[in-house]
């Protein structure tokens, strides 16, 4: 069937736009010959990590323990879970580990390298300032929480970085400096560990675009990345993907218009959105959201202009006039960021490249 | 049980408060004698409306056909559907009213009323240009809009407007004033379509600021309300309600530090507070919440300043000091706008006024 009779608002999904961009990745990673650790928290889905995995169980990142338990329980056993660790989630993590989970943890403090005795355990580095980590030159801190970890009967198993900063990227040149600062960082926080006896053989990095803009994994075992499988707005206003190759959108229906403002109002609010307006820091604020028409295809210079909890305002960037667009037409709304987005729904409605729905995939929220 | 148990992040539900801001509307529309149509788009929960409504199964307001679909099983029957009917929603909403469903929808348009043949339907009037509806003396319109119902089977039962712009309200005074517009605008046009023959018997209005600060109702048949149910930080920034009066929080636990930057990490990112940043445009910007200690007391000063998916960054306003938040320790983040961060959540955990967790309310998401 096509979109046509699915109600809206709701999810589609471009599995090609999936297929293509998970080997973009994959082609990238390549020449350097070093893996991904897929990070699940942009789709949340079995079905589609399995589709940019190629149906392999690889190791994966994840930023809840649900997330985790049920990546688990689908078959997936090496996962690093990549949020600084709260004590209180020990009974959790535990259960996992017992069912046979090769479950690796996340500190950056002395305090958190004591609740985590039994896992193993990477410390997190601070290459940009944005928000976690150890200094990657902070070598006391750094041997006082891998010797912490070695006292608490946990392995130090290394180190991770995730150049968050890269989003604020503003070429492709300045993304790769980020990209080096970033590896470079965390190299140098490793040959620290292990010059003083700790084992740190991992070398976890990553974000989509230090992942796929970077030259050098020189010393790197595993990079992280997750937007690019959807990528979005904000990824094409710095200029990672282009439009074309976001395959999340919303598909919403016309449901009135103010003439005399030049808008439309659609039935996809914030609620369908999510209120994330990462393009509004951009050199071109997308609102909250560019506009397609119900194939895909953008209709020029449209963006939703504001959104209450379910009404979308569709406007002309410029306050030029509308296109026909009459009560009952369907669009399609390009997400600022696809994580947030994909996140107030509970499912991802799949295409293929003729616009025919094949597949409904169940996506899971919460923690 | 307290809280101390429960995993985090997750919603916490003061009842009391609830119950003393329900009391507080039901005082304000006791002064006129018009009855409140509760939104239920706020909270999404039977036990939230039932504490809300004393039980009763009074009238409500919803914002999706998902929500009168579950109220309805529940033993709500006089639902209003607050937003412009998208013609393809038409065999859901039949399937309602086949089932005894005393379903009204919602147009401002032509092609809008031939959509909803066979049902009740009020026409919406636009009293602050904030988003849908017509004019208030835009007789020509209406009458056609009237006229179309009528010749399509549909009944013109009445008018409906929300004053949405009484959000940037910047006093008491000021929130009246929306409100008088508000009010005068919906009689206005029920008046026009009266005098033209139109039963038009419904004036629906309301918005939580201009429920609370109205001076006068008169002609109004029933005002919609939802947000007071919880309120939130955009309601105090408006003076509407008390920063005690706020009934919801997100519960977090501290998981790491940035001393050098006065900063600590908690585990209630955007995914658990929601994008909503509506205190931006206030006087006061509370970057994504006020941060409380775990029983519920504020921490003078401290906002979360910045969040990622699962971190958030909490700072002081002024960059002061930090008081001691240890690794570990929990604290409640209040919401910028309850109805975005109920949203990121499947349940409420409901805690009486000595903090015990005393019951566990589902609510419901999705479309």
């Amino acid at each position: 069937m096509t979109t046509h009779p699915l109600d809206t608002p709701c999810l589609i999904l471009e599995r090609d736009t999936v297929a293509a961009n998970a080997q973009r990745m994959a082609d990238q990673l390549a020449r350097f010959n070093v893996p991904l650790r897929l990070h699940v928290k942009t789709a949340k889905s079995l079905e589609v990590a399995s589709l940019v995995l190629n149906g392999t169980k690889s190791p994966i990142t994840v930023s809840t323990l649900k997330e985790a338990e049920q990546f688990f329980d689908a078959g997936y056993t090496d996962i690093l879970y990549a949020v600084g660790f709260a004590p209180h989630k020990r009974a959790r993590a535990q259960a996992l580990a017992e069912r046979g989970a090769r479950l690796t943890l996340l500190v950056d403090s002395i305090d958190g390298a004591r609740a985590v005795s039994g896992f193993p355990a990477l410390i997190e580095i601070d290459t940009d300032g944005h928000r976690a980590g150890v200094s990657p030159d902070g070598r006391e801190l750094l041997i006082a929480i891998a010797s912490t970890l070695h006292d608490h009967d946990a392995v130090c198993a290394g180190v991770l970085t995730h150049a968050g900063g890269s989003y604020q990227g503003r070429s492709h040149e300045q993304i790769a400096q980020i990209a080096e600062a970033e590896r470079s960082g965390a190299v140098r926080a490793a040959k620290t560990l292990r010059a003083a006896g700790f084992p740190a053989s991992t070398v976890s990095i990553g974000s989509t675009p230090t992942a796929l803009f970077t030259d050098c994994l020189d010393g790197v075992t595993e990079v992280r990345a997750g937007v690019f499988v959807f990528f979005d707005l904000v990824m094409a206003g710095i200029n990672v993907c282009q439009t074309s190759d976001i395959a999340l959108s919303v598909l919403t229906t016309v449901i009135g218009h103010q003439s005399d403002k030049g808008w439309a109002l659609i039935d996809a609010g914030w609620m369908a959105t999510s209120r994330d307006r990462g393009t509004a820091r951009q050199s071109v604020d997308q609102g909250y959201g560019l506009v397609c028409d119900s194939s895909g295809m953008l209709i020029p210079d449209l963006i939703v202009a504001d959104a209450n909890q379910e009404h979308g305002i569709i406007a002309h960037r410029h306050g030029g006039p509308l296109p026909a667009l009459p009560v009952g037409a369907r669009l399609r709304i390009l997400p600022n960021h696809a994580c947030a987005t994909a996140a107030q729904h509970d499912r991802y409605y799949v295409v293929d490249a003729q616009g025919q729905v094949t597949a409904t995939w169940a996506r899971f929220s919460g923690w």
